[in-house]
């Protein structure tokens, strides 16, 4: 057991094309009078991490498939943002109700694609990052250069779920971090082997870290302070469901 | 935005069939020299909820019908076990790889219909509660009546979800809070109207909980502190996606 806090980092000026999020960052907490620790984790939101990484397109620039305008027909969406949503996917999960379901290159199956206009400005879409891991680590290494402790980065985006309403965050990149915790071949206090007890702690770090941004306020990035975790390089591939175990596909 | 604490409630001694948990939380958390405040929420782990509320069965004490026989046959599972889960479901969503996946009376959607033999004593099931919002408001009122503040309450389980590994905890009954937090009408900084909009907050402090507690310690409580929520009493049958919506059926 252990005790969590949470804190926004404050202050963030908008995040351009090239911006070094590390150092926005560190500068950001720095002027809140704010000390990163060693093991603290750094959450930040997908969208700073595409926009840092241009990954924002002007919606007027796409020209949509006959595909994408057939099914932006039935869903009742943009038909260049749909286009967007496409080109993202590697496959339609499933579509009904004004939503698109897809599975997107990196593995996660989520609305959209992840193509998002909230928080970005008019006519703008944003695109997850091409390689969110990576992500991770460039932040990761640029803010341990700067603060001089070992620091985990989770790059979340804001997931729906089957069967429940309602988002949570969740994560789509991590870096310094191992995002399973595994039980295996531990027992409970009763003997009991918990054998596929995994917890996902880097989604729950997610989910931590928006009870503090929230959504309104335009804040990118928190920090998570006294998670008990597992350093390593493993990245979000080792989270990806295997297409053979996969109940659900 | 705002600054997040979670806490694991210490010291809980061992549960029964009986026990007032409100009382038992207020008594540990002032027992370690720690006071709740007007706005805390209470996090409690289902099996405490349901050890409390007598919810354990002995597996030698169950016949399972032929249907149990071939199910258990077919996942590699206990036949007892396999019928106790189809007692508690309405319907089996997919079984293999030795997983079972139903939807419980209540409507969530997980593995074994929260049917678990970890945590809880040799030959023994935990079933979830009947009515885990019932659950929720009661161990609330007792803790309100004790400590003179007003809180939330969240009972959680660990579930696991489609397309990713490992597990998160998630709320499965809820009391003096609105599950969803709903962002309809209004807009982002850019003025984007965040129509879909809805964090599911009750899920997020359910992780955040679990970050704090782990599952070896045998600790059945945390708090999580400075959440913005809406106090309310609508339950969690508002966060089950209702039929004609779900996608996934």
């Amino acid at each position: 057991m252990s005790r969590i806090e949470v804190f926004p980092v404050p202050g963030v000026p908008e995040i351009r094309k090239g911006s070094d999020l590390g150092e926005v960052i560190c500068d950001s907490l720095s002027k809140g009078g704010l000390r990163l620790e060693d093991g603290d984790v750094v959450v930040v939101k997908q969208k700073a991490v595409s926009k840092s990484e241009g990954r924002v397109v002007r919606l007027s620039t796409v020209v949509p498939s006959p595909r994408a305008k057939r099914l932006a027909k039935k869903e009742g969406k943009n038909e260049r943002l749909v286009e967007l949503i496409l080109r993202e996917a590697v496959r339609v999960v499933r579509s009904g109700h004004g939503v698109i379901i897809t599975e997107t290159r990196h593995g996660y199956v989520c609305a959209n694609s992840g193509v998002d206009q909230s928080n970005v400005g008019k006519g703008l879409a944003v695109l997850l990052p091409v390689d969110p891991d990576r992500s991770a680590r460039r932040i990761r290494k640029s803010i341990e250069a700067r603060s001089g402790v070992g620091v985990a980065v989770v790059v979340t985006d804001t997931f729906g779920r089957p069967w429940r309403r309602g988002q949570t965050d969740v994560a789509i990149g991590c870096s310094g971090i191992v995002p399973l915790v595994s039980y295996a071949g531990r027992t409970d206090a009763y003997g009991y082997a918990l054998r596929v007890t995994e917890p996902a702690v880097v989604d729950e770090i997610a989910g931590a870290a928006e009870l503090a941004t929230g959504k309104l306020d335009g804040i990118p990035a928190a920090v998570v302070r006294g998670v008990r975790f597992t350093r390593g390089e493993v990245g979000m591939k080792s989270m990806i469901m295997p297409r053979r175990r996969d109940l659900f596909r």
